[in-house]
């Protein structure tokens, strides 16, 4: 049996970190050798997550405790907030430049640092790592992925909205001035931090928009939109919050381009994503539903007319803690570490 | 104290029938003197609804067992499945001619026998009474249903829908061939029979949609859009389900005309409701929840500029239960019958 | 028309606050004259809570702000946690002494100084206040009610227990060393605090206990239990949250004293709770369900056989923030003020 | 690489057939050769369970198509109805007398027949291959497990309360007649057959109970408890059911016997399930949470000391569709097989 690969999880307490656990415990090629959490460090991951007690997994330590240059560390999962990302990851591949890097933070997936100014409100602080990342998404960057030192992994609403409407932009077979995007999300797409706004009291037996008109996910959007059309796309993005733990569930209405019809863009996308592992087209006509991707790295999408003449709904759901994040993150450690692309994300969805 | 009138609800073993008991039980004007429910006939409200248990109210009985001559019946509510309605409608106004009627199906909300034929699969069997019926949307038709034997409640969708878009369309202050709505319900709206896919496990902790691109309210969006704007209207519409008991949410996509930009559309709707006291329009740029309308006959509506130039982003909310259906019915029973529009209708809303 | 009473609600931006309102909104002889907030102070109830946006309310006040000699207030809420509540109160009532008050906090309502000392963990500072109230049960204590100047609303979990134990223990038919009652409470009754343990991603899709073996509601067990056996009393009680927003529901088992069976002891139920218009017995050998009391100031009651020889099972539920608590401040409320004790309360349950 | 054994599964359409197939989908030793679902035969099982959609799965056929004597399978899963088992399974052992079974239905697991017909309603219609039978409770019979041909897979109630209890009763360490066992349950252990009861609108927001005092699950729970205790053992169970997915969770009152206390029954277990790969006892004084064993074959048990003197909680949480079917069936099926035990089922919990 092949050496396993040494990891860490830099932000083990938070859910992008409990997923990684999850799926990193049972990958045959890797183990866990490291774990960070600033707040919880001297704790057990058992105390942070009890479903990980019956498990051997190293104690929490701080970041500072790291002895970069020494840890024997392959790769790394960043899931820290953005803007102490980049400080902290320029600070640890300064101290390790052979290690590899997949950041779950949106502090590598813009190019332009303009706009990552504008959105964040911050100028960039590592623009050195910006120029070297490559941004994640295994579906269209697969080849630059597999050389990359530093991956940015991308956002769960933008992967979802990304995996149907890049090829079709590439394609030139729909309008790109009047796309709308409606998207839902799980709770735990809003993480673990605690605010009055996403108690249980508060989100359940509810339905509600956030970030009307102005949400940070259209800047990776605009960024990833425009390159597949060849020109500046921006759309009409929603983001909500329903009440359920896991899952995006996005609705996009187009309108087909010089004649392209819904069956047309059905057809795109089904032999674009023939063959991809974790991209399911369902028959034309058909909508996919949250449920049935749950705990899994698989994207589903459907395509259906709308009866407007010309025009399109598309439905693409994903988990967002799999497919929308850490379950995307091992996809790309597979490629940078050179492992079959599936290998530890290949559990089906589990539903009810 | 004035005589109380005396009601009936035919269908009462529905959730619709149910949230109409919860409302008129507390009305100071009516009394509930007749409960149909013909599977479950003969049984006491307290066997079909446990909540009602400590409450007198007369025993189910089936709708073939009413003299409706000599019932001594005021005003009837209709909850029964459409075509059944139109059937029992038909019989019932002629036996007893004097009645009121508020019905809550689908029969008599389309003015055009071809459009109830194309999207319902048979004709009308009850023309005459379609002619006289008056479409039962109090914030646009208030006047008239004040004057009418039959009225028909609209529906959930459409009523969240047209208030918002009425005054819009009216006024000529976004374009009518872009509009998008994307619309949530809780699941009550899928009403009470049993069927595997409304199941609990089937579809908590998940998120989906139905009747993708030709749901059949589109026929009454039409209908009333296309009045409002006086030229034919065909939106997208898209309805979903997501794991809650109560609530509609519409997120609504549209373009300003004529240099129409978001404030202005919020300038319209707040001042055409200004003083209804079921309609708040929130201050612009902010979004209403689902939730902060539970169990009331409030729709919250709120507009906010997209970053798209030109177009806006309108949400509106309501309880399907309650201005979506039974509330919203009687409101029109209130109109009927001659008594204040808010009566046994104006409690707040129950959050959390 | 007689002038409506004037009422202060201290600690409004919390559930059973926002609950308190809600209620009043429609009580037909008050008016809300007065919103404390400490840390929301200067805004309005719809910042807080947008279900009240539409609603003239007060605007909201710290409590020292409030010059009690000169309000005008006829009666007081105190939904303040506990130990601040008793400073507060302390305060008031020495500058107006005049003032009635409905207390829902735990600090009024243990008799004895040592008790509070032990669970709370510190001394009562207002010894001489918890002489004066009066124990809010009204089922049990009415009369003692009327006259109050300060009742001591009860807590949740324990209104849910005593209604159907008091009886039982008060007619010595059940084994008062014998108890065990297993408590499931809807997230409400854990308040609106912002903790990571009520985060919707934490407590959704799951089931869990705490305090176990050590709950603070385990002290007004103790001495109303011991009071109405008329010897020392101690239970086995367990508290669970389960994923719902509203309910407490406890299933109590006990044992026969001196032949009695379950129909015993549902005979003696029902007898006792005939007139009481907030209390519903269920027939023998049916279980209540908590959804069909939620939102109403009802509490049902069932008593089953168990198939143990000689022991029950008896199953009551209630409305946490309704009868389990400002539903019976109302009610509370009532009786001080001298109204019809159903008065506002009196709406039916809210399902689905 | 071994060649891996051909499976059936009879019943594939339920709740219990999609874990089977989520779980054996991911077995290295195993391969699903057979589906059967009598009503959705025909169908693929991405038309039944559309998460399976992107899988390579054996068209569904009706039991009767299955030529047993050559249909060359290792062993079958029987998830279907009891009553309907036993006749399907007299039959499928008549033809293929060399195939294992694991049975997921109540029909084999009660040795009495008196017991099956008191509690079933009729005769036992296969009492030879009752005989045969072993109760396939892993921790308890493993020994028995690895040399049948047919397994009893027991409850999930029963596998929650016997896995803490079984250890204690056999140890005489606490009093066999003062058992109350309080459960509480997700409502996938209700199954997926369309009732108006478990309807999301009817189950959500709620809490209920249901077979208070006489629940088929006792009499399995009497047979265990009886042998362990050496003595007949009659306790208190309740079932009740959450709005959550997937869960039991069970509190657990007892008494401790010839002077045991809460921590000598924490040792008891804490050794007997020291070296248990799916049995994790938290530390004394803890309680586990649903969610936190979700999607996984662990059972949590914690054990606290109740203030009662003399008197323990115990608190034993495990997923009814995983430990408490289908993840103990394949537990059961690596033993009858020869497989390492915790082949394919040792993936960790799901949480959020």
């Amino acid at each position: 049996m092949a050496e396993k690969k040494k990891i860490g999880i830099l932000g083990a307490s938070g859910y992008t970190g409990a997923e990684l656990v999850r799926l990193l415990l049972r990958h045959p090629r890797v183990e866990i050798a490291l774990l960070t959490a600033d707040r919880r460090a001297g704790q057990m991951m058992g105390d942070v997550f009890p479903q990980f007690a019956p498990y051997y997994l190293p104690r929490l330590v701080t970041i500072d405790e790291v002895d970069w240059a020494n840890a024997g560390l392959d790769l790394v999962f960043c899931a820290l907030p953005h803007a102490t990302t980049q400080k902290v990851l320029k600070d640890v591949l300064a101290k390790a430049p052979g290690i590899k890097v997949v950041d779950l933070s949106a502090d590598f997936r813009l190019e332009d640092p303009a706009a990552y100014a504008k959105w964040y409100g911050h100028e960039h602080h590592a623009l050195e790592l910006q120029k070297e990342a490559v941004y994640g998404l295994v579906e269209v960057y697969r080849r630059d992925i597999k050389k990359a030192r530093l991956v940015a992994n991308p956002g769960c609403y933008t992967t979802c909205a990304q995996l149907p409407l890049v090829p079709l932009l590439k394609a030139k077979a729909i309008e790109s001035d009047e796309i709308v995007i409606d998207a839902k999300s799980g709770m735990t797409g809003a993480g673990r931090s605690a605010k009055e706004e996403m108690l249980f009291s508060e989100v359940s037996e509810g339905f509600h928009a956030y970030g009307v008109g102005q949400h940070r996910h259209m800047a990776e959007l605009d960024q990833e939109f425009s390159k597949a059309a060849g020109k500046d796309v921006v759309v009409s993005f929603t983001p909500h919050l329903t009440p359920m733990n896991r899952g995006i569930f996005s609705t996009i209405y187009v309108r087909g381009r010089r004649g392209k019809i819904a069956q047309d863009l059905h057809e795109i996308l089904a032999k674009q994503y023939e063959k991809e592992p974790f991209v399911h087209v369902l028959p034309f006509g058909k909508a996919p539903q949250s449920r049935h991707v749950r705990g899994s790295n698989m994207t589903f999408i459907g395509v259906v007319a709308d009866r407007v003449p010309g025009r399109a709904i598309i439905i693409s759901t994903l988990d967002n803690l799999t497919k929308g994040a850490s379950g995307q993150a091992v996809q790309n450690m597979n490629l940078v570490l050179g492992f079959a692309e599936t290998l530890g994300i290949d559990q089906p969805p589990m539903f009810p």
